[in-house]
Order: C-alpha cells, then sequence, then structure tokens
C-alpha cells in the first residue's frame, strides 16, 4: 500500500528535491504540491497521509497545527523551532493522534556518524574530529563537527575517562585545533569540496574512522524518504533523525 | 577494588603483551604466570577472579574445566572451539556460576567496525568492503572481511533490500572484487601495512566509511582488558566481545 | 595583455561550461561562440588567439584544419584521434606555426596522479590502485585507473623491479582485483560517489598514497584554461596535458 | 658487482636496523660494523666502498673526514650539521673526489610527498597540511609538516598565486590550523598512531591527496640503501634525499 504524500514549499530548490524523490519511490505518491500561494485544504482533498515541509519559520507552525490537527503526519525540515514551539507541535500531536519529526539534519550518514561516534567513544583513549568543507562556508567548525564532539565529550565524561593524552610542550597557535569540550576539532576550508566529516579514536596499536562525505545537496533525499516511511509509527513529536534509525 | 588476574600462557608471545598490558593497569592485579609446566593450583593459591587464556586447542579445555568449577571467571582468546567444545564450556560455568568470554578477535576497532557496518546497511544502496593487509597474508579476502560482508549482506537481507545497483558490462577479470553473499570484498596486498579494513556504504549524494587500521600485533590488548573487567557480569559463555560492548 | 578565446560546440553542456570559465577568468576573453549552424569566419573576425573544440569526431578535422592554417591554436578535448589523424594535425601545426594540444583528459588532479606514479613506482615494492565510481559506470576499472597501472607497470619494469610480494595461496575469485600487467586494480562502484582514484605504494614500514577525487562534472575546466594560457609556448602538437605540467 | 658497506655506529638501534638492512640486500655486502671502542682503520682494511653514519653530532665530523679523505663515499644520517659544517665536509670530498649524502629524512614516501607537493602546489587555489602522530610527541606541527607548507607556500608564491579563498568569518579559536606562511596546518595526536602526513589540494570540482604513513621505525632503511647504491654517482656533497630521486 503506498503513502500518499504532500510537499509543502515545492518550489523551492530544497522541496522541488523533495518531488523528485518522491515520485522516483514505488512506495511513495506524490499528491500535492503547495506552495505560497495554495490552500492547504488540497492536502485534505488529496486525502495526502504525510506532509513534507521545507518552507521558512513564519509559515511552518500554520502548516503543522493544520496537518496534525487534520490527521496528517508532518516530516520537517524548517529551522528555527524554540522550546516553545517544540512543545506545541507536541501537544497538537498528541491531542490529535498525529506524529511529527523535525530534523536539523536528515542526511542518513551524518546522522549515523553522530551516533556511532558516540558509541565508540567510551573504548578510546584519542578523539578528535577534523571537518573538511568548500571554502564560502561562513563558520568553522561546522555546527555539525562540534556537536559530534559534545557527543563524544558527553560519552567519555559519562565513562569517566580522564582527558586525551597530550605531550604537546611546543606549539604553532591553533595547530592542535579548537577545543570542544575536550575533543580538538580542526576545519578544513578546500576548494572543490562539498561537506565531509571525518572522527578518529586511537587506542593501543590501533584507529577507527567514521567518515561521512557530502558529494551534493540532495543527500538529504534518502533521510526525508526514511521519515516519510516511518512517522506514522512513532508516536507525537520526535525530534532528531536518529530516533528513527533503530540503532 | 582491583580484580585479580591470572594469565595463562605467560611465556607466549601473547600472553608476553598480555601480563604487560596487566600490570600497567591500575585497576587489575596481575596474580599468578602460568605456562606449560606450571600447576594451576596457583590460581587458586593467588585467588584469581579472572585468567585470560591464550594458549592451545589441546590445553585450554582443561584449563578451562579446572577455572570454571573452581570459581574463576576466564577470557578466552585461544583458537579452535567446535559447537561440542562451547556446549562443554557453558555446561561447567552455568553449572558452576561462573562465567566465560571466548572471542575470535579481541580488536575492538574490529569489532566496532563489523558492529556498525550491520546497523548502518540497511539504510544504503551500495556497500562495499576493501581490505589492505601486508603481503604475507595467505588468504584473500581476510576472514574478518569476509565476515564483515556476510554481516552486512544478513542486515540487507532482513531489510529486503534489492541488489546493488551496478550497470557493468565489461569487465577485466578480478576488477569488481570477490562476491561474498552479494556484497563486493577487495584485498589489497601491500609491503609496510599491517591489518586495515575499510566498509564503504553509499546513498544519494553521500557515503559513509567506517574504517579499522591495526598498526602492531599489541592491538587486542584494550578489548582483553575490557573482556577482564567486564566478565564477572555476563553469566554463562559469552562468544565474541560484541556483546560486552553494549551496542 | 588578455588571451582572446573562441569556444566550439559552445551549445554543448561541456561547451557551456568552457564559455562560463573563459568567462570568469580575468586573464582570458570570450571572443567567439560557435556551435553547429555557425560559420568559423566568425573566430577570424574576432580576431581569436585560441579556440577550445569540444565537439564530435566528425567535425573536429575541419575546425583544427580551419584554425591552424589561419593562425589560431587549439585546444581540443574532442575524443577519436587516431595515429593518421595526429599525423594531419601535426603537419597542420608545424607548417603554419601554429600550436595544439590534444588530451584525452584535462583534470589536473587526475593527470597529476598518473604523473606522480609513474614518478614514484620505482621506489617502492608494493603498488595497487583502487578506483571508485558512481554505478551507472559501463567499464571496470575505468580508464585511467588502466593507464595509471600501465604506468606503474612499465616503470616498475624500466627499473628492473621484480614482482611484488604476495603470498596469497586460498583466494575467493576477484578477491586481488584485476591484473594489469602485474599491477592489481580494484573497482567499486557506488551510489553517491562520482570518480574518484587511490594509487597505494607500499615500502618497508611505510605507505604513499595519491589520490584523486573529482566531485562534478566541472573538474575539467581548470585544465582546458591552463592549456588556452599555455598553448602559445608549446610549438607544434601535443598530446596530453601532462606535457603542460613541467614535472 | 656489489657494493662493500661499513655501519658506524653499528651498535645503536638504528645502525643495528641499517646493518640488517645491508645484510638483507642481495647487491650490498657488509663488510665491517663499527662502533664506539673500535678504530676506523678497520674500514679500510675491510675495503669499504660506502659508509653509513648514524651517530652522534660529536664524532660524525671525525668520521667524515678519515672516510672522505681515504677515498669511501658517506651516506649520513647523524643530525647536528650547521653551515660550517656542511662547508667543511663539502671541502672534503671535492678535494678528494670522493661523495657524500646529507639526509634529515630517509623515509622516501615522506621525501616524495614534500617534493610532489611542492610541484602541484601551484595548480591548485587551495592547499592545507593535515598531520597525525602519537601523543607523545612534543611539538605541533612536525617540523616535516611545517616544511612540507613552506614548500608550497613557496611554489604559490612564484606562481604569483592569490591568497586561499576562506569565506570563515566565525571561528572558534583555533579551528583553521596553525598558519604557515599561508597554509593552514593542522596536527592530530592519536593514541595508536605511528606518523603520518596528508597534503590536500583543491580546484574547481576536484582534489588531490598525497599522504604519507610510516607506521614503524624501519621505514628510513629503504632509503638509506638507495643512498647506498646512488652516492658513488653524485660528485661532492649532496643535502637531502630528494636530489637522489631523480625527479
Amino acid at each position: 500500500m503506498t503513502i500518499k504524500v504532500g510537499v509543502l514549499g515545492a518550489q523551492g530548490r530544497v522541496g522541488q528535491a523533495v518531488v523528485a524523490g518522491v515520485t522516483a519511490a514505488d512506495d511513495l505518491e506524490l499528491v500535492a504540491q503547495i506552495d505560497r500561494d495554495d490552500t492547504l485544504q488540497t492536502l485534505i482533498d488529496a486525502q495526502a497521509d504525510v506532509i513534507v515541509d521545507f518552507t521558512t519559520p513564519n509559515v511552518v507552525m500554520d502548516n503543522l497545527e493544520f496537518c496534525l490537527t487534520h490527521g496528517i503526519h508532518c516530516v520537517v525540515g524548517t529551522t528555527g523551532f524554540t522550546p516553545e514551539r517544540l512543545t506545541q507541535v507536541e501537544a497538537w500531536a498528541t491531542s490529535n493522534n498525529t506524529n511529527c519529526l523535525i530534523a536539523p539534519n536528515f542526511a542518513i550518514s551524518a546522522v549515523l556518524t553522530m551516533q556511532f561516534a558516540k558509541q565508540a567513544a567510551r573504548f578510546f583513549d584519542s578523539a578528535e574530529v577534523v571537518e573538511y568543507h568548500h571554502p564560502n562556508k561562513l563558520d568553522a567548525p561546522s555546527g555539525t563537527a562540534i556537536h559530534t564532539a559534545e557527543g563524544i565529550a558527553a560519552a567519555r565524561h559519562a565513562a569517566h575517562l580522564p582527558a586525551m593524552p597530550d605531550a604537546t610542550t611546543q606549539a604553532l597557535d591553533g595547530a592542535r585545533g579548537a577545543n570542544v569540550d575536550g575533543v580538538p576539532v580542526h576545519a578544513v576550508r578546500m576548494t572543490g569540496m562539498v561537506a565531509h566529516e571525518e572522527v578518529i579514536f586511537g587506542s593501543q596499536g590501533q584507529t577507527l574512522i567514521i567518515r561521512q562525505d557530502s558529494y551534493d545537496r540532495m543527500s538529504f533525499i534518502p533521510g526525508v524518504l526514511l521519515g516519510v516511511r516511518n512517522v506514522g509509527t512513532h508516536p507525537g513529536l520526535t525530534v532528531g533523525l536518529e530516533h528513527y534509525l533503530g540503532i
């Protein structure tokens, strides 16, 4: 049985990619494409089971209220969710028996990297993160790399690991990277690259590397489709794709 | 409270490394070193809590019977366990309330690579394994790489994934690697290298790489110590270090 | 002083990228865009110094004859050059004091990989090539990887190196890759990847890796611009961008 | 015809490895092992063609004076050569028609990495260096990485390349690495690793990576043997193994 999908923000660059992704999937049926001038009523008429929302912070709450109170599950990549907004979305979902997935990152490989890094962290003496991005990026390190390092640091702390070994006494400024809760993070900016993250763990005589490469901006599509396929079985509000991965 | 440890096969190359590793650990106390001409009674006199056995298939069963029936937990890297032997060991353990860990591979990074590969497999269209070893190795691919590929294939099968995409119509013999249950496995033999395994997963616009490097033959020590520290809380017989990693 | 550039095949996908690349370069001036229905006379009127030809085998010879006999240097990515064709092009160039660069591969990183591989080959016991491509590729290994392996084999042969060490006695079919003149070549096919080549050399206690990644189809542009800027100083016919790299 | 080799500092850890390396080579004959209490006259009696010196700064000059004035070529890994010392060595060599190679680094893969990095630098918009070492190392970045970055910077300068693109406006301290003449250098310290250097170049749609891994401390042996085999044909004093690589 196919899932009937509506796409909100369907004319946007990301929305168009979602439309293409849904259309290409055998088990999904694209039943509505909504953009700025369209009415949400279309979703009801088309009997949408699930909507995907890549719109803007100023319209997303209206979209979610409408859908969640009309029996339609929501998969959301729009940004700008404050704790207050999340509480409101959860209330809509639970009081209507509808489900909602809100995720800051739909790239499955990036989400898995972060999860595996958290799981591996307590077994190794050393851990560092190296991220690589195109040179037009404004922040260094990337938010994902900082988040990964924080997850590693928390796992090390929970396991009562001591500080990492580092005998450096003579260093050029910046050589040892940024210190994120005790985990060194290095940011490379390189023409030609897109978005890449490498987490390195070391123990006696061995290393473990978990590396994620995003080659183009369509890398979020498989994660969105995973969300669409599984939102029906995750009650209420879920924040973060990792909770859909079963690991 | 420190754990009292006895080492069996203490004069062997591996045993010596275990002795050094136990000695260097603050929370472990080396209380006995047993080799060919020593009596196992020494373990009782020394009040060993746990023994580590890296001996040979023809003495290991006697060692385990003695220890498990005298209240001593066992961590075992010796090879040659048939199903019959495992059943026997389990009987000794359960009837004496003692515990035993038998593991073919104590390199934590290798065990994690295999576990993460199994967890990630169902989220990706493509998966291949490339392993790298010194040129004196007799088998290709390595047993670990074959085992990893089998785990990936089983996870893909359980998730009802179709065959991997591969449009190759014109290939030199061997170019696409060995086919292990549908997963291509490539073996590189290279002077200077030790033992390295890379698992590559691909999906739309992204890849995930899990890589393990063993730089020297001491890489099993952290896994043995992990076994020693945790064997007391894993009742009966456990086969495989992965069951001690909590993932 | 800027170089005046004409682009032939300007409406094609590659031609459009060349037009964009020339336009973006401060030291180059785009003076003509020629496609199927345009006359080559436009190049003379526009006083083109250099043309770039990404057309088809059935028109390229007419294009080159016209340009080389009218004082215009040529940078050519079109395929299908037989030895006879090359002899003809060389005759046009030398008798008119014009220059022509014909290259099968304009990706500088790929050309450098091949050159460095040839230079390094004689210093190492072991050498293997692993290439990675999207799964729609028809041939395995890639032509570039085969060419790289042949270059390594020739360099090893010239240095009288013995066969590579490899103790493998028990192998799954295909595990050790394709044998290209004694150099193992492994081909990975992976959704999400584009085109990547890794050359690995090993010697006592050390390895050297030369790796090239192409992330999108525009990776040939810097090489074309390099050709345009330097064709004026390389007399007659040159086949292969490597001769322009001064290494 | 075999080359007769004497080893100075033969009892030292490095010297012992050189002895083993010379002994294992078919085309070399070990004719003398000299250490603290031995007389250099032994080298004459044994008709040594070439000596290898891994001793200390306070005896190396006496060793070289003796050998170079007695017709014996020298391959030297001992440190501490000031400009004055080099001038003196050169004088001994040229006035006696003997040859001397002094090299700070005999790991061929490291020397090639540096040479290839210099050659590639002018073809790319971006270049960064990431080095990885065991956590007992005192300096960061490594001397080799700094030297590599300086070579890249000099090549970019000679080619009149502009500064690398980098839009970073918001960075954690240290995230973008150490700045060595405009080339970012990142230093990772990791239990389990030995000594590894990766040079990354980027241009439109592509990257080139040159990576060197040293897995153990014997990685200098092939370079020493290369020196021994070729010192006879490089007149006078040569500083740096790169001059023996013919690239």
